[in-house]
């Protein structure tokens, strides 16, 4: 009866069991907005920003959180579950909620109350799991397993099948065509291989030629992925001391870091390390030059193509798309007050004060 | 080039003067989502959210202030303003970033520092005003006139005419239909009045029989709408003493009040007062049953809903749509933690905590 808008138009398109019907929260559409002010200031090439930050929850976990659980319902599954720091914890819940399912989030102790409020708050039990990160990660699934909680995690098969709506409309936004560089915040790994997946789609039915060459944009204080590449390694080590502003990519051994490197590789792309006063340079000028309040994780995409155009590194006529994959609502927190132009006035001074700026 | 998904899709159809091209920050496009599972639980007649929250910055705004800043630019502005306590300062701010204007946002002294952060964030100059806000309100006109500064308030004409476009929407995503009711979170009023102005152009096209029976929905704790329709009169007195949770609606002084209570009366609408505990409770539940995470503010016009038809004042055929305002996350900091489900566990102690619930 309700027409959809978003990526629930592309459900029948996707490889999962069951009725999409219930489900959505009404998931991407999400803008592709081109950076014309920003590449004109910096002698950009061309460049874009697909916006998942304008997403129900505000991230691009929602599209693979729609597929997972929809997967989950059709397995007979009655909770799912999470291990997140931040984006997923909010996104699984809300839709479980949607689903009428039960739902566990198991985040690390210390996670900011924000971002274990913007899970609870859709009634799922939040656990704050004391222990080493990678092994409740691993742990999860066994304990799902013993009591029938189907467990989502950032790599979860189904859910990287909803990635793939982005591509598809990366292409339709940009009139039935492929973007040259895709830059892509990488953290576990499994957005990425969700989006060349989708490209992948596109080329077998023969709308593109080429896949968009990707890039693995990292923060250098947790960029497991950037130096395997950089030491032309096919795997990822366990990145020593991760420490970075972009929280939600900060995942140190990052379990589709051999998938991530070999697409790549096969897409003629790469991997690139950010430093942290890049990002938050990032942020500014998106927010400040094209009106979009990212996340520190979101900018590392922009820091990357910023600093691979500088060095001639992107031909002057390709056309890259940047992924912007979280709202800088839920990392409000990380600002710099001491940045902005906050003033005071009574009212019978305004005049005098706003003529002074 | 790119193509529009959202409400860039009906520019050609709004009264405005020069292109469009350049001000989106793709608004609009937002999901129309059946609430079947609160409806069943509750006994409640077919409903529907039109989540507004899934805008760029967060909130409604977006449509109006897209179309304003437009204006603006066109009539030659070179900085905008605004006055505002909450989800019209990150808006104004964030499209005038995206347009290159220039931006001033006045706040009532003790805003909270999120809100400035969420505007300020564009590069907006933020001004905390101490003083009497509708004093402000008017006073910004002419500050603005002197020093060539455009200001976008809330009933500006611009912006009511880009909140046609969520009518337009309703209209399509119900397949060519209007909704029986419409229920509205009423603050100046603007807001409303625009959406009334989108059903009828489409009646006036022949596209729709009926105008949508419209609810002014309040809080109880600021509500000169509600008080003005109970005492059947045409124009709303100053409301003494406002105190609601519901910030983003808490105008004591709404300046489209007459205008809204006559098209209450041309619909064959109504208003509506709601209590705090409503409040909070019509939050709750949109999340925890449909995985909508909502400000205050908006969930006012879900319990203005439930409150109706459990009078039986809402005909068990009648289909209603509810206007969802704005996000959740940009009022975390008024949800109440003691009501989440939060543990703490060991990673060794986990499966056992888990099985306990």
């Amino acid at each position: 009866m309700v027409e959809p808008l978003g990526s629930a138009r592309y459900a029948d398109f996707l490889a999962l069991n069951g009725s999409a019907a219930g489900f959505s929260l009404g998931e991407g559409g999400t803008p592709l907005q081109p950076l014309d002010r920003l590449a004109e200031r910096f002698f950009l090439p061309s460049v874009l920003a697909k916006n998942e930050a304008v997403n129900p929850t505000g991230s691009f976990k929602d599209r693979g959180t729609v597929t997972a659980v929809q997967q989950a319902a059709a397995f007979g599954f009655k909770a799912v579950g999470t291990v997140s720091t931040g984006n997923m914890a909010g996104s699984t819940a809300a839709y479980a909620a949607r689903a009428g399912m039960g739902c566990v989030v198991c985040v690390k102790d210390g996670t900011p109350p924000s971002k274990i409020l913007a899970a609870g708050v859709y009634g799922a039990l939040v656990v704050k799991v004391r222990g080493d990160y990678a092994a409740l990660f691993r742990r999860s699934f066994e304990i799902g397993k013993a009591l029938g909680i189907g467990f989502l995690n950032s790599v979860d098969p189904w859910r990287i099948e909803g990635y793939k709506t982005a591509s598809y409309e990366i292409f339709e936004q940009l009139g039935g065509r492929a973007p040259d560089y895709l830059f892509v915040p990488t953290s576990a790994g499994g957005h990425l291989v969700g989006l060349v997946r989708g490209f992948e789609d596109l080329k077998r039915a023969g709308l593109i030629r080429k896949l968009p060459a990707v890039v693995a944009a990292q923060a250098a204080g947790c960029a497991p992925i950037a130096r395997a590449f950089a030491r032309s390694r096919d795997i990822t080590a366990r990145f020593k001391n991760p420490r970075t502003i972009a929280h939600a990519i900060s995942n140190p051994d990052p379990p589709a870091g051999r998938i991530v490197l070999r697409l790549l590789a096969a897409t003629g792309g790469r991997a690139a390390a950010v430093s942290e006063a890049g990002i938050l340079k990032a942020q500014r000028l998106l927010a400040e030059t094209e009106g979009i309040f990212c996340d520190p994780a979101s900018a590392v995409s922009l820091a990357a193509f910023m600093a691979m155009a500088r060095r001639g590194e992107i031909p002057p006529g390709a056309r890259s798309v940047l992924m912007i994959t979280g709202s800088g609502l839920k990392t409000i927190e990380d600002l710099d007050p001491r940045r902005l132009k906050v003033i005071e006035s009574r009212l019978d001074g305004l005049e005098r004060a706003l003529a002074r700026v």
